[in-house]
C-alpha cells in the first residue's frame, strides 16, 4: 500500500506509464521459450507465466472489478489461480505448486493480459481526472507492484536455469567495464537528528512522489557517528574471505548463519563454482550463462548471512577495523547526499534493469582532473546490488497498515527479514528512491544482492 | 532384464514393431500442449517430456553406443538429464527435479527422438539376422520399456490435470458400457502342485515368448484350494465401504494404511470428490475431466491399503465372507485358465489402452444363450484394472539379476512393493501375458489399480 | 559476555554471592523426583540434570581451568556432555539429545556439583583481592549465567510436566491476589533524545554495576513521543481477542505468525485449556497443575505473534486505538523512571522468583488517599511476564563481541529474535536492571512472557 | 492372538510359570539406575519403566478387567499411558513420546506391578480348571508377550546406552568361546511338498503347544531343491564384505537399501566403530561396553538391506556362488530336522538369554571322534541372532486375525516386514519354536540380527 502527495499526475501521463510498464514486462520475456515460462525449481520462485498472469489479475482485482462499471472477469477461475498471498481478497492456489500447472497456457496468459489492458485503456480514457486521486494512488501501486515482478522475473529465470545442467544462456553479455575500483575509503555520514522516510513534500524529485506504505510515516532518528565504505565489497574482496576459510570458521558467524552454511553445505557465495567442477578457474552463473569470477566486480547473490560474516570477518582480519553493515537509517541519511541533482530526470543514478547488463559493474575510478587522485566519494548507492543493512524489517513508528486487502502488501511481513536498500540491476530504474526498502529472509541469495561496510568513529 | 526364448523374432519383425511402439508413444502426446510437456506434480511421476526423451536415452544406450559402430550421441549432456536409475549407467539427474528442466524444449526432444529412430532404422537395416539373438533381446526389451512408459506417460498426465484447479480434459470420454455387472460369484482356481512364471516354451503363446528376468525362474508352488471373483470390485461396492465408515475404522486396516489414512486425510478413493465439493453428487477426475461415479464401473486408483481394508470389510460385513486378496500364484494359475486360444492374435482378452477408452468399464454380463443365465466365469482378468495381489515383490526362487546396467531393470526394487497382475486401460494390450508381474508400494494410487478378491476354500 | 564497572565487587562478597546462587540453583530442585530431572519434551527445554551441570562447567571452564592453578577436571568426558554452545570451547553433545543420557545419574551430577563448589570456593578463598578485576568480571558473568538457567530451570519443568497426561505439580499454588486492576490507562513515556543501554556510571544503582555485552554500548536514540499503558493485558482482555475470533482472523497477524497458528492448531495461549476437555471452565496448566483462569492476571506464556496480533486487534477493536508493542528503546526510557529509589536495596520493584508466587498476579490497584482514585502510574514494569518489544534483537551501535568462547554468549544470537524486557516471576529479582535485554523467537511460548501496549502520540 | 492346543496346562503350572516370568522381567532390571528406567533414545526403542508398565497393562486389561469379577484399576489413568498399539483398546499415549513421561515414577511402576501381581495370583488362585481353556490361552499369551517385551528391553537398553558418549555398560562380558567356526559348508534341506506353520498336534513337543496367530494356518508349500549354510555368517566375512567396498557399491543393494546407506551413511554394521575414533583397532560396542571385534563371532546387528547385500556380494565374489537369503519356508523345513528330541526339556538347542552371555558366540567347530573331521551339521539354528529370511511377513493362505483388541496382535503389521526366524541371544529359550516368526522393517538393525546363507541346487 502506498500514499501519494496531494497532486497525483494527470490521467495521460499514467496511461502513458501504463503501457510503459506492461509492455517492459513482456520486452523480459523475448528470449523465453514456451517452456520457460512453466517452471517454479524452488518456492520462493514462481513460474514466468504465474508472473505474468498475476500481475494482470492485480489491475483486475484492484482497478476493474473495484472501480469499473460493469466489468466481469475474463475467467472466474483465474483469481484463485493468481492471487499471490491477499487473504482478504479470497482463496488462492498453493504458492509451492504453482509450477504444477501446465494450464492456463502461456497463450492464454498472454491473451488474458491483452483482455486487461484493453479493458484498462478504456477504463484510463474514460476517468475524469479531477475526481480520482484515490484511483491513481492504486494505479500507481499496480505500477510499482508489476516493476517489483519485473525484477522477480529476472532473478527468478536465472534460478531456474542454474539448476539445468545445461545451464541455458537468457542472454549474451553486455560488455562490462574492467577497471579496478580502488581500495576501500570511508565517507562520512550525516548524524545526530536526522529524519528518515517518505518525504511527501519539500525534499522530494517529482519521482519521490510516490513511495510504499512501510516508507512511512516520516520520522526523526539520532544517529551517533559513522561512516560508510565508499563501494561495494568486490568479488575479490570476497574471494579473500573464502581463502581464508571464511566458511569453516563458526566464530564468524551468526549461529542460525553458521547452521545454514553448515545445512546447505554452503562453501562460497551462490552461483560460485570452484574449479574443478566444470573447468579449472573459479567461474559463476550468469544471466550469460558460465563467466569466469571477475574480482573487480561487486560480489552479489550473497545472504544477509554470509554479508555479516564477511564484516566480521573484514573487522577481524584487518581489511577494515571496525566494520559492519550500516543501518538503514545511516544508508538512507547518506545516500540522499548523492540523489539530489544528479539525474536529470530525477531518477537514481546508478545501473538498472534500463542499463540492460544485468550483471553488477566494478565501480568507476574516482574521476580527478588533471591526472590527481579524485577525493573519495560514495559509489554505486543505486542500483548494481542490494545492499543488506543491519537492520531488521520492521514498522516505522506509528505505522499502521490500511484497512483491506491492500494493507497486506507490506505490513504483515515485518518480522525475521532483513532491509536492503539501493536497487540492483534487475531493478526498474524509475522504481527506486532515496527511503525505498526492500526485504527478504537472512539465508536468501537468488536475489541480487550484495554488501557494503560502514564503520561506527 | 529379460529372456527371449531360442528363436527371436526376424529383424523385420523388430523393426515394424519398432516403428509401430514409438509412433504410438508421439501418438499419445496429440492432445497435450506444450506446457504440458513440463510439469512434475509429484516425485513418482515424471513430465511427458522426460518419458519422451527416457525411452529414447534408452535406445541410445543399450543399443546403439552399444553395438552400432561409431555412433555417436546425440547431445553428450543427456544421458545425465535421462537416465532413469540405472547407475551403471553413469551418474543422473534428481528424479524430484524433473519438472524443474525447461530445456530442452520439446521441439528439442522431439529431435532427439527423430534422430535416434533414423540411426536405429539404419542400424536394424544393416543387422545381420542370424548373428544377433542378443540384440533381438535387447530391443525386445526396449519395447516393453516403453510401453511401461507409455502407461506412465497416460498415468503422470492425468495426475498432472487433476491437481490443477482448471481441471483439463485430456479427450472426451469415449461411450462406456452401462450394464450391471451383477452379484459377486467365486471361481475355483486351479490348486495343489502349479507351475507358474514365465514358460519359455510349450504352454506360451507367440506373444508369451518374451518376458522380463523377474517373471522367472519358471518353478512350482502348493496351492491350497482357492476361488476367485468373477469380476472386479464395482464402485458400487466401494461406495457401501465408504458408507459404512471403511475410512473411519482402523480395525479394517493394516497398522500403516491407517497410518496413511490418517497423514493422507482419505475418505475415499483417489479421484473421488464427495457431494458439495462442486456438485451434489459423487463424481471423480477422469481424463475426460470431472464425471460422475457410476456404480457399475470397477473401482479403480485403490491403493494396497484399500484393497486390503476392503477385503477385510467385505468378510466382515457379509459381502464375501472369508475374503481375501489372492496371491500372485493363484492369480496366475487362474488366469492361464482363460488366457489360451481366447484371442485371435494371441493376446489377453480385455480392454487396454488399445481401445481407447482410458477409464475401466463395467464386466459385460455373463452371456447366456436363449435367455437363460450363463454360468459364472472369470470376467476382467485382463485389461480395466491392475488386480492387487496379497503377494510382496519378491524374487521368484533362483533368481539372480544379470550384471551390468539393465540387471538393474527388476531386481533391486523387490522390497516394500506389492505385486499386481492384469494390466489395466492404460496398459498396451500387447504387452501383457499371464506370468506378467507389475509392482508398486502399498499407498500408491495414481495408477489404474483395483481389486479383484479371492477366498480359500 | 559482560563489562564491570571499574571498582568490582570485594572478593569476600563475590564469594558469598556464589554460595547463595548456587544454593539457590539446587533449592529450586527440592520438589523434584529423580525421573523428573532426566527428561527433554522439547529441544528448547533442557533437562534439569542438564541445567545442574552444565551450570557447574561453566564455573570449571571459565574460572577454574582457566585460572586456578593445577586444576584439573572433574570428569573429562563432561565439557563434551555440557558444553552449550561455545563452539570455541570445544566439541559438544547435540542438543535435541540432552534427554537421551540417562548417564551421569543425578547423583553423579549432584556429586560433580560439589566438587567444583569446593574448587572455587578454595579458588576465591586465595584469590588476590587487588589484582584480579578481570577474575572478578568473569564471575559475574558465572552468577547471572546460572541465574539464567534457574528461570530456564523453572520454565522448561513446567513444560516437561504440562505435556505429561498425569499433570503433575511442581508445587501447590501460593495464594494470589485477586483484584481487578482497573482498565488500561496511558502513561507518556520520555521522548526526544534520550540515552539507553547499560550506564557505566552515574546513574546506575549498585545492582546496576553488571552489565552483559548485549546492553551497551550506552547510546542516543530520538524517541518520537509515545505513552505506555499503565499495566500488562490480562487474561480477560485477550479472552476478549480469542472471542472476537482473534485465532481465526489472517488479517490480524504477520504472515509468518498466521502460518504458525494453522500449523501449530492455535486457539488460545499455550497452556490454555478449553471447556470441555476435562472441566467445564476455562482452565489453564500452572506449576500447581490445572488452574481455573484469573481474568483478572496478566496474560502469559504468548508469543511474540500473539503479541502482536493482539496489539492489532486492541487497535481496530477500539480496545485501545492506536495500539501497539513498544519499542525497546521506549521501554527502557520509560521504566528508568520507576526504578531509581524505588526499592531500598537497588533492585527491582515487581514480582520475581523469589516471591515464590510462580504465576504472575494481577496488577494492584493503584494507591489512593481518602478514597479518592489515584493518578495512573506505571505498574508491573520489572516482574511478573516478560514483556515483548516491538524491537528485533540486535546489536547496539558500535557493538563487537569479545573474541574467545565467552564473546558467544550473546552476539552470534542477534537474527531473527525479538527482545524482551522487565523479568517474569521466573527470574531472580537480582537479576533485572532497566538495560537488561532476554530475547526470544516469535513463536517461543514456554516462557513466562506477556504483553504491555503502547501508542504514538 | 494364538491358538492352544486343546489341552490347556494346568491352573498351577500357569500361576508358577506366570511368576517364573514376571520375576525374569525384573531381573533384567537390575543393573540399570533410575535415570536409565526412564529414556527413550528413538521411536522405536521404549524406555524400561514403559516396559515394565505395559506388560502390567496386558494383564490388567486382557485377564483381570475381562474376567475377575469386580476388579478395578489400579490407576484409571494409566491405560491411556501403558496401552501400546491395540486401537480397540481404546486412546493412548504418543509411541514417540514415551520418554517425555518423568511420572509414573519408577517406584510407582514397581508398585503398580505388584498390585496386578497380586491381583493375578489371587484371580488364578480362584480359577476353576475345569472351565476355563480360553483364560489359560490369553494367560500364554501374555506370558509370551512379556517375554517378548524382556527382548526388547535388552536391545533397547543397549541402544540407549550406545548413544551415550560415556558408553556405559549393562553388566560386564561373560567369556566367549573363542575358535573358529570353519568354512560355510552346505547342508541340503528337506524339498518337494513340505508342510509349514504351526502344527496343533502330533509333531510338536510341549513347548510347541502354544503358538501365535500368524503361525497358521499350517499348510503345504512346495519347495524346489536348496541348501543351507551350516552356520551363520561371522564377523571376518562381513569384514570382508566391507574392505570389498560393499558399502559402496550400489550395485550390490536393492533400491531402497542404497537409499538408506546413503541418507544415514552407514560404512559398517550397526554399533561397530572403524579404527581411528576411540581406538586404533575396530570395535563394537555391546552390553558390557566397546569391545575389540572378534573375527570367529557371527555379525549381528544387521539390516534385512545388508545380509541381502551380503549375500549379493558373496554370491559375486565367489565366496559362496548362489547364495542368497534362505525363505521363510525353507528354513522352517530345515530347522525342524534339529528341533525334535535335541532338548531334554524339548525346548530350542542353543544359546538364548537364559545364557546369560548377551552377545552371539561362536559356532562350535562339528564334533568329530577321534580327531576325524566331523561331517557338516546344521549349527546356530536357534538362538545367537535372529536370521533375516528373503519372505516377507505376510498372512499364511486362510489366515483372518481374531476380531478385538487382541486380533491386532499380528495381523496388522503384515505388510513392508520381513520375517526372521531361530531367536537370539535376547530371547527367552522358552519363547522359541520352529515356526515362530519374528518380524521387523528392513532398515532395523537394534535387535540381534543377523545372516544365515541358502542356495538353490
Amino acid at each position: 500500500m502506498s500514499v501519494l502527495s496531494p497532486s497525483p499526475p494527470a490521467v495521460g501521463t499514467l496511461a502513458a506509464r501504463f503501457r510503459e510498464v506492461r509492455a517492459q514486462t513482456e520486452r523480459l520475456c523475448e528470449p523465453l521459450a514456451t517452456e520457460d515460462y512453466v517452471v517454479q525449481a524452488m518456492t520462493d520462485v514462481s513460474p514466468t507465466k504465474w508472473h505474468l498472469a498475476h500481475t494482470t489479475w492485480f489491475w483486475e482485482t484492484f482497478v476493474l472489478s473495484e472501480y469499473a462499471p460493469g466489468y466481469t472477469l475474463h475467467d472466474e477461475r483465474y483469481p484463485f489461480l493468481f492471487n499471490s498471498y491477499y487473504v482478504q481478497a479470497g482463496e488462492r492456489h498453493c504458492r509451492a505448486q504453482r509450477g504444477y500447472l501446465s494450464r492456463p497456457t502461456v497463450e492464454q496468459v498472454y491473451a488474458y493480459r491483452e483482455a486487461v489492458d484493453r479493458a484498462m485503456e478504456a477504463f484510463l480514457d474514460a476517468l475524469d481526472e479531477a475526481e480520482h486521486p484515490a484511483i491513481a494512488d492504486v494505479i500507481e501501486v499496480g505500477l510499482h507492484h508489476e516493476q517489483q515482478h519485473q525484477e522477480l522475473m529476472v532473478t527468478d529465470i536465472k534460478y531456474v536455469f542454474s539448476v539445468n545442467p545445461l545451464r541455458p544462456a537468457y542472454r549474451e553479455r553486455l560488455r562490462q567495464p574492467a577497471a579496478d575500483p580502488g581500495p576501500l575509503r570511508w565517507i562520512d555520514g550525516p548524524s545526530g537528528v536526522q529524519t528518515v522516510g517518505f518525504a511527501p513534500d519539500g525534499n522530494a524529485t517529482s519521482r519521490e512522489r510516490f513511495h510504499f506504505d512501510n516508507e512511512g510515516p516520516q520520522h526523526r532518528v539520532y544517529l551517533e557517528p559513522y561512516a560508510l565504505a565508499d563501494r561495494l565489497v568486490t568479488v575479490g574482496e570476497m574471494m579473500r574471505f573464502v581463502e581464508d576459510g571464511g566458511y569453516e570458521r563458526p566464530e564468524l558467524w551468526l549461529s542460525e548463519g553458521w547452521a545454514t552454511v553448515q545445512e546447505e553445505g554452503w562453501t562460497c557465495p551462490f552461483y560460485w563454482e570452484p574449479p574443478g567442477v566444470n573447468s579449472d578457474r573459479w567461474e559463476h552463473f550468469t544471466l550469460a550463462g558460465m563467466r569466469d569470477l571477475d574480482p573487480h566486480e561487486p560480489v552479489t547473490h550473497v545472504s544477509f548471512y554470509e554479508a555479516d560474516a564477511f564484516a566480521r570477518w573484514a573487522h577481524h582480519s584487518g581489511l577494515a577495523p571496525g566494520a559492519r553493515l550500516p543501518t538503514e537509517a545511516e544508508w538512507e541519511a547518506a545516500a540522499r547526499t548523492v540523489w539530489s541533482g544528479t539525474t536529470a530526470d530525477g531518477t537514481a543514478p546508478g545501473s538498472f534493469v534500463d542499463a540492460g547488463r544485468l550483471h553488477p559493474a566494478p565501480a568507476a575510478p574516482p574521476a580527478g582532473g588533471d591526472g590527481a587522485p579524485a577525493p573519495p566519494s560514495l559509489r554505486q548507492m543505486y542500483g548494481e546490488a542490494w545492499q543488506w543493512t543491519a537492520s531488521a524489517y520492521r514498522p516505522y513508528p506509528g505505522y499502521h497498515a490500511a484497512p483491506g486487502a491492500l494493507g497486506e502488501y507490506n505490513g504483515k511481513f515485518m518480522i525475521n527479514q532483513m532491509v536492503l536498500r539501493g536497487g540492483s540491476v534487475a531493478t526498474p530504474k524509475s522504481h527506486i528512491r532515496p527511503s525505498y526498502r526492500n526485504f527478504f529472509h537472512p539465508p536468501a541469495t537468488w536475489q541480487f544482492t550484495g554488501i557494503r561496510l560502514a564503520v561506527s568513529i
